[in-house]
């Protein structure tokens, strides 16, 4: 198992995720570097002992010196950090990332990285609606998913070394899917709900109801405030499943303005028991 | 103020907030009663020291000797039940209830009940996913909403003495509205998001995704588990209104859609920001 020998750990993109794993990686002993282009988030990780220490643009030396390489960055700045930088990355060094959508971006580095270097796609599904390394907290990883992506270019090795990291970092539950999988999944329990969330702020101004919201509003709309840059991208990223997924509950939604406006009180009863029954199974 | 009087209280329909309103009350050392149907339920709440005494059904001594009456029944069951005993409330009581729809049901109730009797409407907007005496609690109120939603009917004193239920109950925010403005704004911050919330589950069967469900979908669906019975009546009472918002939100995910199609990503990011920005005022 390659986490039993001391190799340094190296986070490129220091913001909520990437802090979150280098807080808890290197509570549990491990040497953690990070990259980051916001000096105040590399002086704030080191002086919270956060990371053992970090730079504000790739060097050589960091790169080389690492042995696991975390990119916690925006899909298209990990690309291209991999198409400039790659090839500094040593053999035997594992790879891994967080980015959200699978389908292409995985081939593509897998295809980028030199001989001996192996890249497992991972995706922690944990998130906070705050930002930035100064927010970092290792228990939004507690009761949260960690899927592990593989595809046919990874190792046995390869895929038991990512759920380790992911048992390391403390989260509840540890999954195996293909990219297709994933991606079909996260437009459904992720991507699906975020657009919702946006819709239902911007159908109408709301802002004069803000003293009658009640608990519902607030859980259906907490994720309406989002990071325009990054959701757009991995929405784009993800344009066939989503599309997919949005007609589903659109049509829904027509299914059910029809029943109303006919006044089908037993259809809209039947999808309310149908919809009771399967929540049920989400409760914990 | 007739509160300072030591009139009994009387609660009809002891589920999960009449037995709410009860178990306050009682606390502050009023005398409450109750009718319900259920048996086990005035058992449960007597045994409970959540009311004083109760009945399974309505007695002309208890509606008598009552100064205060709530009505936490299903809005059908409130209108017929003032039709059949409404007669015996006596003159200088005080009526209110908790219904989610106002328009129709208020003036019906007003012009039932007989002179010297004043129905003030009230809508506490608190709630859970659980039902009955059983789970009666108090503490549903702190940082909820109390409306009070007179008519042309009532009269400034009883617009106060709703007021102070509102405060006495421990209701963070209390407002005043129209049956009109009322069901306009319960369309939007409350029957739509629960309509939004069973489309969500009953569009596709999403059942294997359990593992895979972050606090995204779990907080758009928490309010999935629905009462049938309840909700599809008051969604059928204020078909109109719902109907609007439900065509709003559903032209709202057509934009977004069709943004998706094009790439349009500046349009996207856009609408992420409005929906982050309004987001923002209803936070706490």
């Amino acid at each position: 198992m390659r986490w039993i020998s001391d190799n340094d750990i190296l986070i490129v993109g220091l913001g909520l995720m990437g802090g979150s794993y280098a807080k808890r990686l290197r509570s549990l002993g491990y040497h953690v570097e990070a990259i980051d282009t916001r000096p105040e988030a590399i002086t704030y990780a080191v002086e919270h002992g956060i990371i053992d220490c970090g730079y504000t643009e790739p060097t050589e030396d960091a790169i080389r010196r690492a042995g696991v390489l975390i990119f916690a960055v925006y899909p298209h700045v990990f690309v291209d950090w991999i198409r400039q930088w790659g090839h500094l990355i040593r053999w035997g060094a594992m790879v891994t990332d967080v980015t959200g959508v699978k389908s292409g971006i995985v081939e593509e580095v897998q295809q980028l990285l030199p001989a001996g270097v192996e890249f497992i796609a991972s995706h922690p599904m944990a998130g906070r609606e705050v930002y930035g390394v100064e927010n970092a907290d290792d228990r939004i990883f507690r009761d949260a998913n960690y899927i592990v992506v593989p595809t046919d270019k990874n190792t046995l090795e390869g895929i038991e070394w990512s759920k380790e990291l992911g048992r390391l970092l403390g989260f509840a539950r540890i999954s195996v899917l293909s990219p297709e999988e994933h991606d079909r999944m996260i437009g459904f329990v992720s991507q699906l709900t975020h657009v919702i969330a946006v819709a239902l702020m911007t159908c109408s101004d709301s802002t004069h109801l803000v003293d009658y919201t009640g608990d519902s509003f607030r859980d259906l709309t907490r994720i309406a405030r989002i990071n325009d840059a990054m959701w757009s991208e991995l929405f784009l990223m993800n344009k066939a499943p989503l599309l997919e997924q949005m007609d589903t509950f659109i049509d829904e939604m027509h299914t059910l303005r029809g029943m109303l406006e006919a006044e089908d009180k037993e259809g809209l009863r039947e999808k309310m028991r149908l919809s009771t029954a399967r929540r049920a199974l989400f409760n914990k």
